[in-house]
């Protein structure tokens, strides 16, 4: 097809941008760099002016974002592409084995931190838009692209800026964001699902002090033992959670989601070495991947009590806590099972303790493909992404969260498409962070095909 | 009886004894009181020459210690009276009411770091030998005295200062120790027995690194989960240790035991408000004196794993640790027991998981009249206490460990009675410390009898 081949004939160009946006030390944490993010900023601004885009710097209480549009026409759906210019910290640089913030090419990747998460991926997106505006091509589909710089911090001021933008615009009908890796190598992946996440805090006490093992010991209930005995039961034998009503919202997988999570070409013995454990653990009845896509969970983060040096220390600990987080699928309510889960661990407090119990961050999963036109519009996307990537995608489930999604249904009513560029090993937010040039090229092969097709089946 | 009148004559001069005692900062684990140590061992010397005894400065490699004798006379029985020159440190001063090194009388106690522990106690035997010496009485026993300068800081040394005396003197048939204090406060006690310790810790590992618990959550063991599930099961509902043979060389109290602990005017709500805990749990079936003083006990203290910070981090941990002490009863093995929980530990492990199981430190527990000329030692010292306190005494067993009291038998084959003066309120090893006035008083009574009564019955 003509078009990609013009932007494949444009790649040394977009490696030589990529190479320059890699460059910007936008770490967004680290207020010394303060004038890196504001160059990054400006820079994305540069790239959207080029491909013809009307552009503004939004000022938050923070970093500032990038929004660009291409005017809006009556009866064109309407486009989010979302992607944000801020980075991870590049901290212990003398691991990597180039400097983070010199991008460097090897092996057919570009070397450095930011290459796959969000700078090389958004890129792809601009490079895509100022290629086709270089060719005169106007779009079928009504734009706003979003790159903001405080992903890498939580987005605290997203929410503010998604408002004002559902204010200023017509409704969005899609949302784009290449900020996920693929699911196999070599296959291109559309995630269609997220889970949600409910997390909290126990602490429990089981006296005013800490006492002597030796002459108090074996007379009042001990802080690690009261937790540890509430926090077993938290499980079942078959690794199910126990508390009641967890699952009854749980839905059975869909025809359609079966077929492809079965046809998905997993292999469970790379996937265990790489995490490094002997065996697959999980709820009985279900295989890894159904383990971390379709069914929720209740993990448990970290665990403190007693004395914590070296050595020991002959004491009854009178405090213990235990930090956990449940993984929640499509159709749980966060608020319902944070509520559960409360009600769960105050009622099973055992006696001789009282339990302080911290509610934390609650958010809910998120789902595509329920109807029969978001079924449409996935097939779209695969087709898109076959054709950009000349080999069959997948379409999985995603087991984490992805903040942004839910603000972009519940503040601009939009559903996401996950349409990302990365590859597993591509040690995003670890060190040697890098970008495969080849999922790069394909990548601007795939934004220019999305932004000619998805319009047709967004509306 | 006209020699305690005559001791009690000598109050004011003991008491100014006190003062200068408690005015050297002898603190054993900082190196800056160096010239303090030697300046309170030097101190502690010229009163044992004074009392008439021959003395010796012993080095060791660190802290020195110093032997005093009365020479040794044939078919006399051998006594030794061990006590410590060295204190704890006095941290923060300004939560003390007085500095802690310039002794003050308030209310009938001297305060000052080192007053109950140990310099009050041992001076009290000090100043009785003094007196004795001035009045010109002959001691009815061979004497050893010993007041060693590591005392807080674990006696690394003593073990080989007691092989040296081994070897040096005539064997010694009982071991005089006031280092502790009473049951209850008003009636002075006599410890017979003490509760031996295993020291152990756990680490558990489940995988090669910390996952992401939203993208891996649910298809690999936990390591918090495994650890809980663990240690919830070396209890059952009546918090009984459910480790096979744990309990198996428990021996029922004797009667006479039986008798001493029913007639012990324990009070159980002022102690547990004291810990601050709502309610006593402990083994089914037990009071909380036995749970403490006649049963073994497995007490966590310390557990942790996964993410420590503030606020939440969602990952699956892949290493949990917990560092548990057990106390021992007389007749159980520490070995023994030390092996039984390793392999329980090991044999428990969860699927999924691997241990790393430390060892520690094993002492065992300690025990005096088991057989009649031990009981009888222990009625002639409580008469001694009854007389030179002027009230019934209590004999009680004591849920800690005295780590000297195995040396003293295993090393010179000799027996301890421990009789303290301390009483529970006297803030040892905290702020504000002090040793009531009329303690010591009666204590200098208390050693003056009991260098006059006990050898009888040590022999």
């Amino acid at each position: 097809m003509e078009l990609l081949n013009r932007l494949d004939e444009k790649f040394e160009t977009h490696l030589e941008r990529l190479k320059e946006f890699v460059a910007i030390p936008s770490v967004s944490t680290d207020p010394q760099y303060e004038a890196d993010i504001r160059r990054a900023c400006e820079w994305v601004r540069e790239q959207a002016v080029a491909a013809g885009l009307t552009t503004e710097v939004r000022e938050t209480a923070r970093h500032p974002a990038v929004i660009a549009h291409n005017g809006f026409r009556q009866g064109l759906p309407h486009l989010l592409i979302y992607g944000h210019y801020d980075v991870q910290p590049a901290e212990e640089e003398s691991t990597w084995k180039h400097p983070p913030f010199q991008p460097t090419l090897e092996d057919g990747h570009l070397y450095g931190r930011g290459a796959s998460d969000n700078k090389g991926q958004i890129l792809a997106h601009l490079c895509a838009l100022r290629a086709l505006h270089e060719m005169g091509r106007e779009l079928p589909v009504n734009l706003t692209v979003l790159v903001e710089g405080e992903e890498e911090i939580g987005s605290p001021n997203l929410t503010e800026v998604l408002k004002q933008l559902a204010k200023e615009r017509p409704p969005i009908d899609l949302a784009i964001v290449s900020d996920t890796s693929t699911a196999v190598k070599g296959r291109p992946t559309i995630q269609y699902s997220l889970r949600g996440i409910v997390i909290a805090e126990v602490f429990l006490k089981t006296a005013a002090r800490e006492i002597h093992s030796g002459i108090f010991g074996g007379t009042t209930e001990n802080a690690i033992r009261a937790l540890v005995r509430l926090v077993a039961k938290a499980h079942d034998d078959n690794n199910r959670v126990t508390i009641p009503g967890f699952y009854d919202a749980v839905r059975e997988p869909m025809e359609w989601e079966q077929a492809e999570l079965e046809s998905l070409p997993f292999q469970e013995e790379p996937y265990l070495e790489w995490i490094g454990a002997s065996q697959a653990v999980g709820e009985s009845g279900f295989t890894t991947n159904q383990r971390r896509w379709f069914r929720p969970t209740l993990e448990f983060n970290g665990i403190t009590g007693g004395y914590q040096g070296k050595g020991s220390k002959t004491i009854v600990p009178h405090t213990a806590s235990v930090k956990f987080s449940a993984r929640l699928v499509p159709d749980q309510d966060p608020v319902e099972i944070a509520d559960l889960l409360q009600k769960w661990f105050l009622q099973n407090c055992p006696p001789g303790a009282e339990i302080d119990y911290q509610k934390g961050h609650a958010g809910p999963a998120y789902l595509i493909g329920r109807d029969e036109q978001e079924r449409a519009l996935l097939e779209t996307a695969k087709g898109v992404m076959r054709e950009a990537f000349e080999v069959e995608p997948l379409i999985s489930r995603h087991g984490g969260a992805i903040p942004i999604v839910t603000p972009f249904e519940t503040i601009l009513g939009a559903k996401t498409l996950l349409m990302g560029m990365g590859l597993p090993d591509d040690g995003v937010h670890s060190y040697d962070e890098r970008f495969s040039l080849e999922q790069f090229r394909k990548g601007i092969r795939m934004s220019a095909l999305a932004l000619h097709r998805l319009g047709k089946s967004s509306g």
